[in-house]
């Protein structure tokens, strides 16, 4: 099947392109009263991520309501902890919580990893080629998993955090275990996305949600190197986007992992980045997600501005996840804009 | 009563100083013994808050304890909003809670401000000026007040917040609601200070605790501004110093503000902010306060690495409060590091 609008693929491949590609982190989830409707019929959310079905149907649905340039397929970061032996459940309004955490040596050891840990998200995979059949390349389909150092924060913490101090603690207490955790979790991480590659996956992002939690020092030891051995371990046909949230500390490093594109959160300028990395690899971002917020010819000029900004070798996006009670008029104005845009 | 100790004071200004000064966010808190005893007396946290001589207490056991360079008052800076006409609680392991929330004009027009709140707290006055009696001269003792966009963030809120997206989005919403309303805490704020500092301050902090959650040019339309009106109102023989968290990309024009003093997270790097600020404001901070779980040599060896790469016109600090649980071996080994450098 070829595919009909490969925008995205294009400008992670640094090829140029006549507009930016255009999609939102989150953008299969609770901004879509059809997600609500779906959701509500798995009854959980861990549910909805299971079912290889309605997962497909989940990643589907903003492409036929919000003309997005891409799919990414629905699923959470947290498989990974959970493959490897530390089951989650989510909680209403708290969020994830892992009865089991990771204290000692004896704890790592008795993970799973790699191709075994990888083996146990059949679901995934599934979901991934039902989306990529049903697609039947209107446009590409984006696999993903989380950073090491995001998956480690949740083995250590057992849930969020506004600090992330014991995860962190963990990094100067104890740096021989946090570095044979953060392999093993690197392990799986890339026999996972292989095999959401060979299930359909066209292009895969790394969410490092907690960079930011990190100095640069404790950034470059225990999270980078991580990265890049990610990155560096999958097929070069296939392009990677590092999103490390929080990390502008890191740019021009994250630049060198051989990721073709970075992801921005809002507080980074393009200017900035552009500074920091030089003009060859592609960025992602950066719009706030709370100027959808705005009345809808307010979210317009946001988001021109921003485009201007950015000018080419940029893929569209906010600098983190919709939050669920978006406006879908804002949304709609943030899409349609992007779409409308013509370079010179 | 001559001061013993003012090298805080002689940084602040931009005199020269024989080593840095060292206190630590949160110094007086949950790491030392004495202070947990006191807040089982106290039955509470704002109980604690609201009784001047226990306060005062608590402001000094550090001084006793560790040899901090510094006092700073031992208060909340959620008695602003709640002083204006929102009451908080606590609740434990969650948080603060607000009732009440700011939601359209009549909720702004229905706070006090300015004199009129400030004149309310009374008890932070009184805790001051027993605190600076009992300090007898051997150090400064730092006023401190939450900056305007962070007591913003509560007022919208109601509660902590991973992303402060409610108080985000009101930015966009409602722009000119949002400035009436840091307009008020503004006021506030500068009544609170002053009376702060007739009452025994001898320099004053600025916590902005959720400026990384803006972007660069949210951040200079409703956070800087606000910072810098309070910094040109005070006297200007009381330092300020302005710790903005996260707002690594806004160091410059802090610089401009007029405050003395620039605190920094732990992911700015002291060459950074340096190149940010040029060479004549003084520096805070910034050892990641997760260093002090590490075996004390190696808290020793984090520290002068971060005196080296800082030099003069430092002032020695954590990056962010020091964590309940922090051993206190390593705390000492951090205090005692700073205290025994010398600048050549």
């Amino acid at each position: 099947m070829e595919l009909q609008n490969d925008l995205l693929l294009r400008v992670a491949r640094g090829a140029s392109v006549p507009r930016p590609p255009v999609w939102m982190m989150r953008q299969a989830g609770r901004i879509l009263p059809e997600y609500r409707a779906l959701r509500a019929e798995a009854g959980s959310f861990v549910n909805l991520v299971r079912s290889p079905e309605m997962a497909a149907e989940a990643t589907l649905q903003p492409v036929a309501a919000l003309g997005v340039d891409a799919a990414i397929i629905f699923s959470d970061i947290l498989v990974i902890p959970e493959a490897m032996g530390l089951p989650y459940e989510l909680i209403e309004k708290q969020g994830p919580r892992f009865p089991k955490t990771i204290e000692r040596s004896k704890d790592v050891e008795a993970l799973l990893s790699g191709d075994a840990a990888a083996e146990r998200l059949e679901y995934v995979y599934e979901a991934l080629r039902l989306a990529r059949r049903r697609l039947n390349g209107r446009v590409p389909l984006i696999g993903f998993c989380g950073a090491p150092w995001t998956i480690f924060c949740y083995m250590i913490e057992g849930q969020g955090s506004k600090t992330f101090s014991k995860a962190r603690a963990a990094l100067y207490r104890a740096p021989a275990l946090a570095h044979r955790l953060l392999d093993r979790i690197t392990e799986t991480s890339i026999a996972y996305l292989e095999r959401q590659v060979e299930a359909g996956a066209q292009i895969v992002q790394i969410f490092d949600s907690w960079a930011g939690a990190l100095g640069p020092e404790q950034y470059r030891a225990f999270a980078l190197p991580y990265i890049e051995r990610i990155v560096q371990a999958l097929d070069p046909l296939v392009p990677v986007i590092a999103f490390s949230k929080g990390a502008w500390f890191a740019l021009s490093e994250l630049a060198k992992t051989g990721a073709g594109v970075l992801g921005l959160d809002w507080t980074i300028t393009p200017a900035f980045a552009r500074a920091q990395v030089g003009d060859r690899i592609a960025l992602q971002g950066n719009l706030d997600p709370c100027a959808l917020y705005a009345p809808p010819e307010q979210v317009v000029r946001a988001t021109e501005s921003m485009l201007r900004a950015f000018g080419p070798r940029h893929i569209a996006n906010l600098g983190h996840g919709v939050y669920p009670d978006t406006p879908l008029d804002g949304v709609r104005a943030f899409i349609q804009t992007v779409k409308g845009w013509r370079y010179q």
